[in-house]
């Protein structure tokens, strides 16, 4: 009955859209099922807020938060609604966030989840735009959203009707909160969060909020639910792990399980508005934000502006040809590369800083959510491409962080450093926008930043295995499970784009000691098996060993998330010497076309997702590229629920698709370039940003000999023969077209 | 080692103060031990805050916060300290405050009472002061008050030297506090608390502080125990039920277990002065306190205020003769009726109102903690006698009461009504007021709500047995162990109350019902028992019955707190009545004296307190009065930590004892008179206050025969014989003197 997705909603309402619109071919239920681990919720681009189903508390649920490893609000196999989250994260493979929810309820006051759950039907999602109906209650919700505002809004049948908010409800591991019942329209406080991956659980910290209604309640209150006390004290509780009512609570009230409730009478159906503002720096901001945002604009107008940014940032690509479900689930993945990074910052600039918690200022915005280890591979490079006044801005942020805190960041999460993955990713962020033209941030500090995690060998939290790495060339096994090849590579991978800023900006030396430490990698293959391995200190290779352990994500010595296939050709700066290393091209291409023959790929995490572009360095034999990334492209990903083979991994699988499906993919992080598969459109044409670029337009027009045909015959770069299966980023961004014939 | 008691330690501090003034004769470790439930803490008169050393966490401690009925944060008999409290209740029977507790220790920081707990020795205290040493971390401990600040002094050896605010520890049942460092020297929050003797558990409230160090710590941070999650989530979390320091988190945290640390290395024996302002409006209030009573005044000026505040209120008392303890019990209780009730409001006069919690103001002083089942018997009366002032205060804060929340206070805690125990009290304290000549308040509404509550059947929380009542003119049994008799009783005390308030405000008609109310205790007496005796709504009485059933308060079916003899000449507003319905005089003298002589008095509770001044209404048997008074003295009030027999409910047994040992007792509630009884001293000087009472002094001289002597011989008020052992208020507040010859 649920999950009927309706594509186009609002014809009626957006005057000035049509149904050719980009926006329209968004379905936000792509990717909410198989642990792709996006949803369904109302967003802006970059939006701080969101307002998502919540629907993982309790059974019959499929997927519940507490009794499983659960890091989404919302799954689309689950049946039970139990609110609007308001803070969120999508695509990520840990709990947090997920709370600040409001729950529309009718008839008697329940404060428990169990008690008040619903069912629900009818649901329908456009971006920036979410509704369902609550079985239980015949109430119709709808969600929109503004960058740190959101507005629900409830239809309520005749009768009592109640709005709840659940403070001690959510998706973090962490607890307790803090609420003020301001009036009998208004709640304010905060909710503390963190303690992402259960690493650094000292990471914990406030998100503040604002939730004005806009109908002055009748009546009312707060509850608490203490601890169920089994000591002597608890015998004389009559109250022993039994929530409290208390009316008309206007007093501060913190702790775990807390909530508000503003309860209605009404003698006809009835609309009720929730606007609800955050911030992560303070309730004041919290309230500035919801007042400039939102102000007195009603739930239309803001809707209606959310659908605007949308389809304004989706617009900047546009496509022609290729099916209905073809263009969906493209413009879906360019719209998942827009939740995360996202923006931190309040209105008046405010944020709070890395590390001591300071409150900063910016005049431009803040970035925040840099799962790092994910996004270096594609979606900055997407950025760069189409939106490098957004990656711009992110490099910015992460400089920032690096004068707050002395570091970079790894995985960074609302100015916390989460330590999550391995390796020094943002070295090769910054190396990357650097060597693609955009260079108007802070490039010495970015250097000394690059440098610092590079080179400082003791009490360096990016790089805690630097010390072995020089004394070694490798990282030895230490112990059981450690990362030591995944690590060794991911630091290649940063040294060689430290190399590459270097040399751009005439630093030779440091360009010649990074290019060699960029080669490192090769000390980690093993010769016998062909593969990488772990190895020992003494140089010995770690036993016993298998290339296939790992997969399904088990722990193994040696490999995060993955086996050594997974690991073994992950060295995209460096193809050439790669294919040496596996014994020439010949070797080479069968080692790697068995990989996909015998299902040792996995499209669903990062490590080996730029493998199957990697036949494109061998002559002769790019048509391997074009058919498997198309095999992957229509195996993996659909115009489902299901429709992301893993974790998205805030839009990393995401940019993965949309440059897939361009015919282009930036094969090689700190390298200008793209590489050319078969694109799924017959002309794609993406806007350059006159700010940043010199030319207006990039146009890929492809040209079938027959429907099915798939395989690139030939292909021509502003009317001149391309003979290579590269293009530099400097040849796409003055603009011109590349013309791809398919057969 | 501990438990030495210095009487005199200021000497030298206090220049102008000799060792006669009245506050050197107190010795506040009096009622520590013995369920006195008093405490040897720092306080100014009607403190709202004071500082007392917290012993009852943990064992090996003999008194255990948790694993008992504990009510008080401190025993004399327990031996490992933890901390200062700094908001708590003084001679109370139920847990609630004893938190925001600060807490010295030296070397690794360790946050877990269990870990840091100490013993300890060199106790000393005197009034506004009290100081230990820490044994375990050789830190002399000392703190001192103001009305709504405190001053912790630790004197630290070289090393490494921590304070510790532990908002997770507490005397109170409600959980959860706030708290956010402001900088390297100051934490601000508020704690939650509430819940007195379990009961409204609806009924929680923060209470605010700002914590001040005047040395700037070298290192800070807070901490943070999750609860221990025993389901799947708990195997991720490595930090599962363990404590996280957060170093240098200056956001809000709130929880249930946290805490702040503030960290120094001294290289010598190094003073830290803790300034703590409390507030129970806002946190800028308490900082607002905080700054205008301490400001920049250090610990001996406080220390040096404190004395003098207490001397110049207990001089208005002033004795000759008597032994030095008999001085040191008898200014001891006079101070312990001076901790409660205490101050509510801020220095800018706002305070919490009671119901909506919404913020009020005053001119004067908002008095809260009004136990009146106690108080109402004595204590009040000695307020009205000596200190007129603070009694029309706290009517004055009573009425207000009924004004913000519709009903007078019955047990009101903070703003909160608790509705411990049963009757009307609030009306009998009103009128003994009023009857006592204190009038300057809104007469008009102070009647309007006394006869509220008793007049009004339904939805009464004052008097809720009252359509009972009044329909069988007695409260028949409703349920095994409700207080059927104690409640008729008690209602009848308070008609008698208003009865007489009416009478003089000429409302003719109100004093006639409520004085065939007041009789309505004849109808819970059995002739045929000779005892109050529960009795069914048929008019039967209840069975099976023993007129000591309910002793060493075990629950029973009746009587609240008490047997039937504890109650059975609980009727002091109309003795001869009383002495009526028990036979006439001498069957009445022969069963009174049986109870004394039987064991069946209890001096450790209220119902009987009144007892042994019964005999002086039979002619010719006054020398019973005197002799029982004088047993009780002697035999359940001393000296020592155990001195005060019972709860001394915040002042009321104190009450009894400084009158019993002025010779003078307010037997009859609503009754402006004193019976006499043997003086304890040659000289009893009452300082009236002259905004209130003609007289100056009214003295009371005793001269005694022999050194024995302690039988009343004969009288005499300002020079004329005195026959009657009566004495109006009258008589007394215009001024003289009573001269009583002891044999």
């Amino acid at each position: 009955m649920k999950r009927i997705l309706t594509i186009i909603t609002a014809v009626g309402l957006l005057s000035s859209v049509s149904a050719q619109n980009p926006a329209d071919y968004v379905n936000p239920f792509i990717g909410s099922d198989n642990y792709g681990t996006t949803n369904p919720g109302a967003i802006v681009p970059r939006g701080m807020i969101s307002a998502v189903p919540f629907n993982v508390s309790g059974r019959p649920n499929k997927h519940e938060k507490d009794s499983d490893w659960w890091s989404t609000p919302y799954s689309n196999v689950n049946e039970t609604f139990t609110g609007f989250s308001h803070v969120n994260l999508s695509g990520v493979g840990c709990p947090d966030l997920g709370t600040i929810i409001l729950m529309p309820t009718t008839g008697e006051l329940k404060t428990s989840p169990g008690e008040y759950a619903t069912s629900y039907s009818d649901e329908e999602a456009e971006p920036g735009y979410y509704s369902n109906k609550l079985t239980r209650y015949d109430i119709k919700t709808e969600v929109t959203a503004s960058v740190r505002s959101a507005v629900n809004r409830y239809t309520f049948p005749a009768g009592q009707a109640n709005v709840l908010l659940n403070l001690g409800l959510g998706l973090t591991n962490e607890q307790d909160g803090y609420l003020r019942i301001t009036s009998n329209n208004e709640v304010e406080g905060f909710r503390t969060v963190g303690s992402f991956c259960y690493n650094s659980p000292e990471e914990i910290y406030p998100v503040y909020f604002v939730i004005k209604l806009d109908k002055k309640a009748d009546t009312f209150g707060t509850w608490k639910k203490p601890p169920h006390y089994n000591g002597v004290e608890g015998n004389w509780m009559g109250y022993n792990g039994k929530t409290r009512l208390m009316k008309e609570y206007t007093k501060p009230l913190v702790g775990d399980s807390i909530g508000a409730y503003f309860t209605y009478h009404f003698d006809k159906e009835t609309e009720v508005e929730v606007q609800v503002g955050v911030s992560y720096v303070s309730i004041e901001n919290a309230r500035e934000n919801l007042h400039k945002e939102i102000a007195n604009k009603h739930f239309n107008e803001i809707r209606t502006e959310a659908y605007n940014k949308w389809n304004e940032t989706l617009s900047r690509i546009k496509v022609k040809g290729g099916t209905e479900d073809q263009k969906t689930i493209f413009y879906t993945a360019l719209y998942h590369t827009h939740i995360h990074p996202n923006t931190l910052n309040d209105i008046n600039g405010e944020y709070p800083t890395v590390g001591s918690g300071k409150i900063g200022h910016t005049d431009g915005t803040r970035y925040t959510v840099f799962s790092l280890w994910d996004t270096y591979r594609n979606m900055h490079q997407l950025m760069s491409l189409v939106y490098p006044d957004e990656q711009l801005g992110m490099v910015r942020s992460m400089i920032d962080m690096y004068k707050e805190n002395g570091w970079l960041p790894k995985w960074e999460l609302n100015s916390t450093e989460t330590f999550t993955m391995v390796g020094d990713p943002a070295a090769v962020v910054i190396s990357d926008t650097y060597m693609r033209g955009i260079r108007d941030f802070d490039t010495e500090m970015a250097m000394e930043a690059m440098l610092k995690s590079a080179t400082q060998t003791e009490n360096n939290p990016l790089r805690p295995e630097l010390n072995e790495y020089l004394k070694h060339q490798y990282i030895p096994v230490q112990e059981e499970f450690d990362g030591s090849v995944s690590t060794t590579l991911e630091y290649g991978a940063a040294d060689f784009a430290i190399a590459q800023m270097a040399k751009e900006l005439g630093q030779t030396s440091t360009y010649k000691t990074f290019m060699k430490r960029a080669g490192y990698y090769k000390n980690m293959y093993d010769k016998g098996e062909g593969v990488m391995r772990p190895r020992m200190s003494d140089g010995s290779w770690f036993a016993p060993f298998s290339p296939m352990d790992g997969a399904n994500f088990k722990p193994v010595t040696g490999f995060i998330e993955g086996t050594s296939w997974h690991y073994s050709f992950m060295v995209p700066y460096d193809a050439k010497g790669l294919i040496k290393l596996n014994g020439g091209n010949k070797k080479f291409v069968d080692k790697l076309q068995s990989v996909f023959d015998n299902g040792l790929y996995e499209p669903d995490n990062e490590p080996d997702m730029g493998y199957a572009f990697l036949f494109n360095y061998v002559k002769g034999e790019e048509w391997r590229t074009q058919k498997e990334v198309r095999k992957i492209v229509d195996h993996d990903y659909s115009n489902t629920p299901g429709g992301i083979p893993g974790n998205d991994d805030t839009g990393t699988m995401s940019a993965w698709l949309a440059f897939a499906m361009m015919g282009i993919y930036p094969d090689a992080p700190a390298v200008p370039q793209y590489t050319i598969c078969s694109p799924y459109f017959d002309e794609i044409t993406i806007e350059l940003d006159s700010g940043f670029y010199s030319g207006k337009n990039f146009i890929i027009e492809t040209v079938k000999t027959n429907r099915k045909a798939s395989t690139i015959e030939k292909m021509e770069l502003n009317g001149q023969p391309l003979k290579s299966y590269f293009i530099s980023h400097n040849d796409i961004v003055k603009g011109g077209k590349l013309k791809i014939w398919l057969k």
